[in-house]
């Protein structure tokens, strides 16, 4: 896979989400964003509203969404609490939402407890014609749960499924995306993140299937020569 | 500050928070709560329900407390998602809530933001005659914010402030537990947590002041000699 700088900008939500992030980097974050030409700015909840009114700013045609993360990054709290987040997201103008999964629930084996929290979260999108990717945080999953979460996704059709939230444990993997791409419908598309520090890592894991990149240092992605 | 060991047991939360935590290790939880007199469990929403069925077939008149965690680890989801969240706990049957505090808020100096967000909960905590402790996550925090806080906290009084979640950095600290116990009014109890793994060291938290230990191995704590 040959991608130039600016096709693989296009694909990368260049995402900030440490606990005591101040405003200051989001703001840089979101100019980042706009001069590289991301295709996302992914932060906190908290930061959603500055984060739309930083982009509100900027005259392009071209910029980037903003996403925010909810039931992050444990995944196992109350739909309730997590439907309230996105909602709020939403109402605060963010595009796209990260949704972990409730992986209590999945390495308990409550399938009908994981897909009724999807289904919930994935309606709300929908109905608000937003974007919503599943965190299945891959790293943690036999590969029979992986495949199992996948088909699951393709009975309940979120946007994307994402390999992981980046804070438990190991992230991206190319097995873990050749597996999702195998088992997932065409329409489904695949985020991966979680330590994907270089742009060679990065174009591998598009090659096995991923559209979108997530990473808390998208210009040095960038930066590097491909591998 | 000699205490025996069923004195100590008595100021434990015998704690398991991870993502992928699976419900034997929450039954057993619960077994060992009972048999070393422990103050409460502490379990992710999602195990709240089990906790209150395991602990309501035991016979006895001192049993430990069902504590869950809000809003945990980040802090910085919506106010809305956390009343919601708390209000299913309570619903379910939990105590005790320990609260993370909106610490995107608090490192930004928005301190109404992170009062208008703690006050909520206290109240909801207060109407539902439950019991609360605000995590403050002390490690992350300067001198001067952990004193700002905890003078919030005198404010708006909740059951306990808690010095950590044990998942952003450095837990537990001998220095905040003694500024803790010198701002906190009184009446405001302290729970220390995070990376407490000996005896001796909970026994010099509870020195400086601190009421209850949050520990992920209680029974370890317990086995061995005062130092």
């Amino acid at each position: 896979m040959d991608l130039s700088t600016s096709e693989l900008a296009a694909r990368i939500d260049h995402t900030a989400l440490a606990p005591g992030l101040l405003l200051e980097a989001v703001d840089a974050l979101c100019a980042e964003a706009v001069e590289y030409g991301f295709a996302g700015v992914c932060v906190p909840p908290w930061f959603v509203e500055r984060s739309v009114q930083n982009l509100a700013k900027v005259k392009s045609s071209r910029l980037p969404e903003v996403v925010t993360v909810i039931g992050f990054p444990m995944g196992y709290s109350a739909t309730a609490a997590k439907i309230e987040e996105a909602r709020r997201a939403f109402d605060q103008g963010a595009r796209e939402i990260d949704v972990v999964v409730n992986l209590a629930a999945l390495k308990n084996g409550r399938w009908s407890a994981v897909r009724d929290d999807l289904q919930s979260l994935i309606t709300l999108s929908a109905m608000s014609s937003r974007t919503i990717k599943v965190i299945v945080e891959s790293a943690m999953l036999s590969d029979t749960e992986l495949i199992k979460v996948c088909e699951l996704a393709n009975a309940l059709e979120p946007d994307f499924v994402k390999t992981s939230t980046g804070f438990n444990g190991p992230g991206a993997s190319l097995k873990a995306v050749k597996t999702m791409r195998e088992v997932l419908a065409p329409g489904i598309r695949i985020k991966a993140s979680g330590g994907i520090r270089e742009r060679g890592f990065a174009e591998e894991l598009i090659a096995a299937g991923a559209d979108r990149i997530g990473a808390s240092n998208g210009i040095a992605l960038l930066g590097e020569n491909a591998s």
